[in-house]
């Protein structure tokens, strides 16, 4: 269950701003909650809160986004609800999947020395924002590479699945940031982890534009990145990064390890240590 | 799945308005759902979008509310989202219920001359809407009631189970108000209806307010009345009141008949009949 706020997930004022767009992003945050389980899609709800002036077509659109992805992805829209609101646009899925033999990944399990790896690059959607909010027309294709990432983003059903099937047992998405996921797994299997920045799988694009050191903040911070990362003893990785390879085009980028300390460390390119988490408690957000 | 927001469903500004409540009335529009299938819950989602300046203990009673239902009708509180809103308070849920043998309840498959039936009395949550509108302090036990139960209605969870243990197959709630319930049921069930004004059951507080008209008038437009409405025919609606009656001792009130003519009448207490719906198309809220 995953939920849209006008106004801090989006603006309809941003350029290149579409309804459709919106419908299938609505489905992408909450299908890559069952891609971090490896799970596939059934069912969805969803739940709309509209103002009385929003214009059918934009509806239409919404709709026509959201049966993209059902048809797509290979579930039904089951039922929802619709409400008015005075206020901000508030789009809210629930979605149902299904693991036909075994159990989901979860974030708890993971073990001191294990490794941690994405499924792709990170920081893009973070660095799309950027331009977004700063209302410029994207002028490369870089530009508007970084502008879909955040608009219009990809869940990744598939690989989840890949990596469940090929013994993967903690994984989830990075839609909240790369540090916040790793302090959740960190915290759910009771350890530490440490990220390698130089790991960091950066987009060609988003590295010419902003150099090392701001990717690097832009993918540990930033957020609305649908890759999964999971973590597993090195031999298993590189199993299923062979696997998850072969049948997607997609890669294991290895970023980190599990370790003992509860704490998460980012290690930076000049190999200095710095805590970016304590786990044992968990902020009111 | 339901939802409530504030402007449109509430407002904090109310008197006697309180989250715990608040959290209460957000399960008990959902669990209805489920009453009007004849379903047992088994676990809910909640999503939330808070406002930043939401005072924690507001938070803290609104999920005192929802814990106090999930005790009291058996479910669980299985996950959910929490997001961030620069505007009205949105609160949804998404319910899971079981039915071990047979099926659910629908809204389809009444026939012509099958009774209409309710729950319990109609309109007092519109009354109590009326009073807290108007910012009036309520002076009587009377008013007190009619404001409680818009506030925090009670779900007929197993009002539901009874009716269809009884071999009942068409029911609905009447939180979008009687008229539109009955509508939605000769939609489903492709026949019309005739609602008998003097059979609705008034409240004697409300209909000493306010007459027998503005009653009715309350009774088929107004909302957020948490009955049930169920349709059979005559002989197994008398058998399940009476099983209804000696289990929870509510009363089944025969409201209307299902018609052959696609159209939802209302019949007045002078004997004329009145068009309220067509039947055939839905309309755009």
């Amino acid at each position: 269950m995953d939920t849209l706020v006008e106004g801090i997930d989006f603006r309809t004022s941003w350029r290149g701003f579409d309804f459709a767009a919106l419908g299938r992003r609505l489905m992408t945050i909450n299908l890559s909650d069952l891609a971090a389980m490896g799970a596939e899609p059934r069912h969805a709800l969803i739940s709309l809160c509209l103002r009385r002036n929003l214009p059918v077509s934009s509806v239409t659109a919404l709709y026509r986004g959201i049966r993209a992805q059902a048809r797509r992805y290979g579930f039904t829209v089951a039922g929802g609800d619709l409400s008015e609101i005075d206020g901000p646009l508030v789009l809210s899925a629930t979605l149902f999947g299904e693991i036909r033999h075994g159990r989901p990944m979860s974030r708890g399990g993971a073990r001191p020395g294990w490794h941690l790896a994405v499924t792709g690059t990170v920081g893009k959607a973070a660095a799309g924002l950027e331009l977004l909010e700063a209302r410029r027309l994207p002028r490369t294709a870089s530009e508007r590479r970084l502008i879909r990432a955040l608009l219009d983003p990809v869940p990744r059903l598939r690989a989840g699945q890949i990596l469940r099937e090929s013994g993967i047992r903690v994984a989830g998405d990075i839609s909240d940031g790369v540090t916040t996921e790793v302090a959740r797994i960190a915290e759910a299997s009771n350890v530490g982890a440490v990220i390698i920045e130089a790991g960091l799988p950066i987009d060609r694009g988003m590295r010419a534009r902003h150099g090392n050191r701001k990717s690097w903040q832009l993918a540990l911070g930033g957020s609305e990145d649908f890759e999964l990362i999971c973590a597993a003893p090195s031999s298993r990785m590189t199993a299923a990064a062979s696997t998850l390879f072969s049948e997607t085009g997609l890669r294991l980028w290895r970023v980190g390890l599990i370790t003992e300390k509860r704490e998460v460390l980012r290690l930076d390119d000049r190999g200095r240590y710095f805590r970016v988490r304590r786990i044992g408690y968990e902020h009111f957000r």
